[in-house]
């Protein structure tokens, strides 16, 4: 891969995505990943009863739980709660972009210029920033991502930027990666 | 209120959060919010159930799925995904913060200093920082909010900072509020 590819990885709808293992054989380490690469996965498509479900637990407010009621409010109709979206996208994330060693981040920032409404089919843009090798810690790094959670029309309804942190390959399956040479 | 003042907001555990109705009639409006007040609220306990199944939904990672296979990672034991977190808090202040028409922000920040564990019993610190007064939308604000997600010992596991939308509170109930004079 060169900085400036674009992979296009499909995966199944909600309920058929893979479960992570323990390590994902085939997932990213440190070495695999450059600043340019962009990656396109999905997708998840968000149902009414999902919304409703996702706020009665955790966005109790009127524009997310019914229909009727969130026609009188700010969002003029049934809106997923941002902590859902961002739930979801975590979701796409962990599922489509198997960094090996897991996706573990300290911070990210969040916009919403939008709502996920239900009958939306969401994907993530992902973009690789800067990649920081660690001093103190040999072997390890961070790298900074971009991902954009966008619906079956290209709208863009979340934008998330953090940095996570990646492992470069053990030597035993850098060996294997290559025939042990 | 006067800026500085400390406000104790106790609420029941988690399933008996009052559900958010369409306007809060005890909500703030934006005259009600000043820079330096804080409030404490909370609590909600998270347990291992629940841990599991939101990292079923939506971070299937083993170190938020599975007690043994979590002891063999970074986080070394059972560890609640940070949308978990997120979900929790939002679940706290939409409960216990009751903006008047509802807590509605388009951008958050958030860290995570060290993840949520099972029997934690999470609570919020929040302070309100500034306040501006939209220039083009009479009657309407943005309030800069942070708030710390702590357990029962006082650990920061979460801190958010983020800009919600508050209105003005509306004549007739000003007039209400202050016995028609």
């Amino acid at each position: 891969m060169a900085p400036g590819d674009r992979i296009e990885t499909r995966v199944d709808s909600a309920g058929r995505l893979p479960v992570c293992r323990r390590r994902r054989p085939d997932g990213f380490w440190l070495d695999d990943l450059a600043e340019g690469l962009t990656f396109r996965i999905g997708a998840y498509e968000v149902t009414a009863a999902e919304v409703k479900d996702f706020a009665t637990r955790y966005d109790p407010q009127p524009f997310h739980l019914d229909e009727d009621a969130a026609g009188d409010t700010l969002f003029d109709g049934l809106a997923a709660s941002g902590r859902h979206t961002a739930a979801i996208t975590m979701r796409l994330l962990t599922s489509a972009f198997p960094i090996a060693a897991g996706v573990i981040g300290s911070a990210i920032h969040l916009e919403w210029p939008s709502p996920t409404r239900p009958g939306d089919d969401l994907r993530l843009e992902i973009s690789v920033g800067t990649i920081a090798h660690s001093t103190s810690r040999p072997g390890r790094g961070s790298v900074t991502l971009t991902y954009d959670t966008i619906n079956q029309h290209g709208e863009v309804w979340q934008r998330t930027t953090g940095r996570v942190i990646a492992w470069q390959r053990p030597a035993a399956e850098s060996a294997a990666a290559t025939g042990g040479k």
